[in-house]
């Protein structure tokens, strides 16, 4: 496959790619340099801008989109690309910019169906209106937004698509264990992150908001509870408080962000069910990078476990 | 000083008391017996209540005033009343209620009044409006609610006393550190606790509501802090999402409740002065019951320390 | 429902039950008394026998079947029964066994068979083998076990049920998550507690062998899965190496008992459905005696919560 | 305000700065450079100095004065002066010594004043000798020292400034919970650090002192506090261990430094205080150097938070 | 062998035993007993004294002996003694007071030979005096007292018993490692305890001093090391301070109360040393209660284990 | 004493040395440059090339042997040797291959000869076979291999010397503590590291197989024990499971890798000699580089300590 993310050391790169970030250093000689992250819809890429002049500074800026020339390198166990030329992108080269935002295998449209055939399942009436109006109101940054910043599903729809998997093992869930009830786990499922669209500044070069350094995803997703459903005068009913600790508990441990362990089934279902489907995100995509018979590069949300990568699967292939 | 908290072994006592607390259990001779928790406004006590008649279990339930003659014994180091005689007390009583309910030292009235006047001292106008209208939906309650179930400030006004106290050295702290946000702090100090209105079920007899569980009082009042500032249309202010901070993060740790560490100074001195007053309560009742030369009994909120009362302060006296 | 577990406080008990564990104790007026635990299919209750005699304490002992009249009452918050009259049951009573031993809802044969489905879809050779080859030296006691002394699924074919369970839910992982190997993680899930049928000393009565007690069932099956493999002359396989790693690793934590935490993927999925599927049995058992809009006892094995159940299911039902 | 500490990225420096430490580096290109810490009375920034002579590395040593010309830059988020020259201050540049030092708000005379009023107030006798003495043989160092190596109150006079502060607070405690015995907690404040005096080698260019090093300040002073108690025959009085006991267990948990946690409620208020005044200064001078709306750079003593500058402070003014 | 902590359930005990603590309840029946722990030389044992009289509770106290006649029983897991008769003894029944108290198995006259001679051993001169001092102001209680209220070494001449092994231990280390220093590693396993003589009540009926309560053995005995040095005009030796250190340091953890941890490596050398003896002690008395092929109890001091008593030892014996 | 690990900063070197690891990064100017590690039978140090062309990079090999004439510098507390010539040993150099690897005090031979000794007292046949058995199987290895890839006795023999240490101090202990058996020491302590021949790749350029990832050598030594078991038809034997404890427990901690702690006495001792060991090793050789007054660099395996040597040795030598 092509693209930056599958970049060999020592294989030549000519690409267009987008700059995602950017920060300035002085070298040991006293001369300013770029440190540039580049990204494609693959992954991205650290690379150093030796010697740079000051419209080099201004032109290649976060959100531009470049020619490169290069070599792959390593450094320290990482990728790490060697610029030969570099130069922007100008309207004669059609850059295609789908080609350089890595984003969710489903389109926003074919989430946006699935998601709603669920919603089409929630039989309890307070639930459905409850969870249909949140929906409703969070529409369309709720099928573009990331699912985080860096830890996992870090692309466009990663929200949307990190929700439709775990909709799906849910369905498992429900079929295996009868005792659990279908609504709750569905509706904590939809909203457990919808705090992220206030919590993270957008879809692209994504930072947090001060709203979400004060208050995280969490509490902002109870009061937006709470204020939906006094909207729909349904804020004496068990089911909203039930909600609000679903999406309270997520987290499980305080550690992490919850200031309550869940408190019922379905709460509890729903983080293993995050938990899982946010660690399989996070397994495939470094194994992607790991070659049979190695180890991954440390992952920090797997408590800096190194994964290994079996040799007999590609053996028998 | 008389009451049942200042009662040492040996002592007899006469005593119009309230049933605080009830529950049944059975004798290994078979027969059933009741333990009270029994209470005037200096403290309470255990007391047990052998081979009890169906109308003893009926007639001596929560909320009951009862007249007790009996000897004061000690059982693994705390206290325990041994009845000798106990009847319902009747209208010729004419028992004072007051005198069973342990209160703060300032009326309710008294209260009011202090909190009124530290909120005038609030020039902000986005915190003194939001602060007015939270203090104004929960006026009554606020004024008559105990500050804990058990660990501090657990009477009659504690809550409002508790916040007056924490007024009172906030007052310093401005004083002595100027670049210390006044309007900031006094708002924090008057809204942390409010959400255990919702949280706790009442003045007496009290237990977790339902939204307590789920919730908490933190999650409870970020909630209301958004609902009002909605109301008066300040939810774009910057000082009201500090404000809701300010309570997120006032227990400091995650596993004390707080998802949020304090994220700016006055977050940081309103849990430093929260937690002072708390053990400042707790500390002086402990050691009220402990002699000099002693150390009190453990105390859960003080990491399980028993405390030491010094001898040299008596001795001087 | 019928059946100890589903009494209530104030409910009339006339029933045969099987003696659980006994121990003796001297009550405060010197005499000595029994403690038993009876069950039956459905659950167990503690149970004090007073003023016993040296024939009674021959009598009931563990496994003896009586007949029990009495009260169900409740102590601290758990149900005791308290015994009117107890004899022993004899042969006229025509007991049926399989009604006082609680069992998994399958039968051990439909447990084998399910199995053995599942083993005809491992497709790699090496991991066919040497999974068959285990669950043929095991056969018998695999489908009879208990999977725990206490935690979850202590009952008769408990292991073997808890098997399946996890064997479902893997399917529908591969499903969804196409990365995943089938093969690893069927074969992983049918030997990871397969150690317990040496830890464990039996399907009734059940304790700890000193085996158990020294090794622990992982460390036991990792040299079993080892001997196996020198035994089919397969112990230089990759795959066995990655078996051994996956029962050593399941319990994912050193303070859990696991030495080395999971390092590819399957291993971490084979830890996280272990710990839903014994979680879901725990919650389900402990909410089935709880009521509606109450919490359950306090679950040790799940961090000491008491779990919520619901109201809103109910009244919609 | 003018001053190294006020510098922002891009601003020209024109300064005569004081060398506070110095350390040797080599070059990717094989040359000698010297990293420079230069700091003037309102803090210090980090500098290097490329390409150095066998002359700079005599010239440029701890303590040396210099006159610097260079630019403001940023580094990791960090300050950083580059220097376009450099030389060594000279007699006829008559430098202000005291221009160079960060020092403490008051003076030493006014600290010893203000500590010497705080004594006057002290009514037990025992603790009023004790103090004095224990005052008068550390009387210098006392009012000189700073409170730490770099967390807290690391300026000129630090100490006591820090001591000053405490009391300032203690006083309001005493008045708002009448409780407090005034006379231990005055003198256990103004003793509490007293054994840095011992523990760090000196006012400026502080290093850990052997004795620091082995036993630490809390042991060194306990030690202290009982041979001024031989000296004064006062040995056996209970309010010695009492201030011995406030010193030893002031840091409050075993893992900051105090192997018991404070026993009475005096030890407990000394603590709360220390710490609420080594906090004030850690987050006052962080803020100072952070924009409105932006983060502080990472507080180790804060458990490594960033703090947030509020933005409407600014706004109003 | 004889002696109470021989006794197994079911056997007979008719014996003279010494009252070593007494306390007061009251039984479900309203009437009072006491809870008696007695011993002799080999152990102690609990036992209840029902339907006490008044006399009963003044000749039962501490100290007292009283010869028992009675049956071992055992309560959860514990023995325990049924007393069927009891009186005090008196004159005629002259009973051996050595028989009645545990004691190390070496006199205090051969531990103090034993002690002087390594104190001999030790060549360098300010380490020779120092200890010698602190031996000689200590002489007479450092060879009676118990190492430890409970935990390890709680008997007669337990300090100077836990010092001699250690002693034996430290010559062997000594030999097989030459770089450590002879002199440091002996006198600090002297030192290290003797705190515990001010931190003790006494040798028999041990709680703690005020002043062990307040300060602890090690802060004590650092404190009287200090004194040692002036007296001796040592107070600038390196030696002293490293003395001090080691008893500040010997526990290892600030966890279990040094506030340091060991920094040279006879000071962990002395930690490893102490932590050992103790162990063998706690770890050998324990098992000698322990059937073969049995757990022993619970063992506070070894992370609550049980310990298991292997059988092969008494098959082949 | 002559040899890398003794020069000091200054120092001239001129030496043949042994390269034991290399890496290769890129300077800031874009030129490459090699990290080695350079080692003769003293110690290692780091050195950078800088410039280096296709050939250096292709000659400057792992295992290759150079001359290097360089001068001893350091880097961030730690020696680094600047390179200023380095060519090819040749054999004309006659390098003695001996002079660059470090190695034990004892010889293979020796070490062969005291681990028989100690095995000839083992008096019980079980543990005696199954010890000599598994002796047999690894002879050659067992008396070459190091005892760890970095922490401890890193050097050609080291496991084995490291064992010969620890029977030693077992053979004190044992005659101190007569109720320990020696049998099951001396076996645990021969046996309890033996799978590190398995878990490490080999004598030099050690790095971890995938079965001492996978596995680690606590769990691979518990299977070999098996198997020897089997072997010799000893695996119902208690002694065999007793030595399978030992080993699965010598680490002691779970998060250090045993998943059981030491369940009897013999079982903690090794675990106590081996930390003792293991400490001695890592102190001696960090002190050797550290001079007198000085603290060693940070020991990561002593807790990040760093280690004080003393002067007064050094003084009165």
């Amino acid at each position: 496959m092509s693209g930056i993310a599958y970049c060999k050391e020592g294989d030549r790169v000519h690409e267009f790619l987008l700059i995602k970030d950017v920060s300035k250093g002085t070298a040991s000689n006293g001369k300013p340099f770029l440190t540039l992250i580049l990204q494609d819809k693959t992954g991205d890429v650290e690379a150093k801008l030796w010697g740079i002049s000051n419209e080099d500074e201004k032109n290649y800026s976060v959100g531009a989109v470049v020619l490169i020339e290069g070599d792959m390198t390593t450094f320290r166990g990482r990728n790490q690309l060697k610029i030969r030329n570099i130069r922007l992108a100008n309207e004669q080269d059609e850059v295609v910019k789908a080609n350089l935002v890595m984003s969710a295998p489903l389109s926003a449209e074919a989430l946006n169906e699935k998601v709603t055939q669920y919603l089409f399942e929630i039989k309890n009436p307070v639930i459905q209106r409850l969870t249909r109006s949140l929906l409703k109101k969070n529409q369309e940054a709720f099928f573009d937004y990331p699912a985080a910043m860096s830890i996992h599903h870090n692309f466009l729809s990663g929200l949307a698509y990190h929700v439709c998997c775990m909709l799906d093992m849910a369905k498992s869930v429900v079929q295996l264990y009868p005792e659990v009830n279908q609504d709750l786990l569905y509706a904590g499922i939809i909203l457990h992150d919808m705090g992220k669209l206030k919590e993270l500044s957008g879809v692209t070069a994504t930072t947090y908001t001060l709203e979400g350094n004060m208050l995280g995803h969490i509490s902002i997703m109870v009061d937006q509870i709470g204020e939906a459903a006094r909207e729909l005068q349904l804020e004496d009913k068990e089911e909203v408080l039930l909600l609000q600790h679903m999406v309270l508990s997520h987290h499980e441990n305080p550690e992490w962000g919850s200031p309550k362990a869940p408190l019922f089934k379905e709460a509890e279902i729903l983080h293993v069910l995050d938990d899982l489907d946010a660690k399989m995100n996070i397994m495939t995509r470094a194994l992607r990078k790991t070659r049979p018979g190695e180890f991954s590069e440390r992952l920090f949300a797997m408590n800096n476990r190194s994964l290994y990568r079996p040799v007999f699967e590609t053996e028998n292939e």
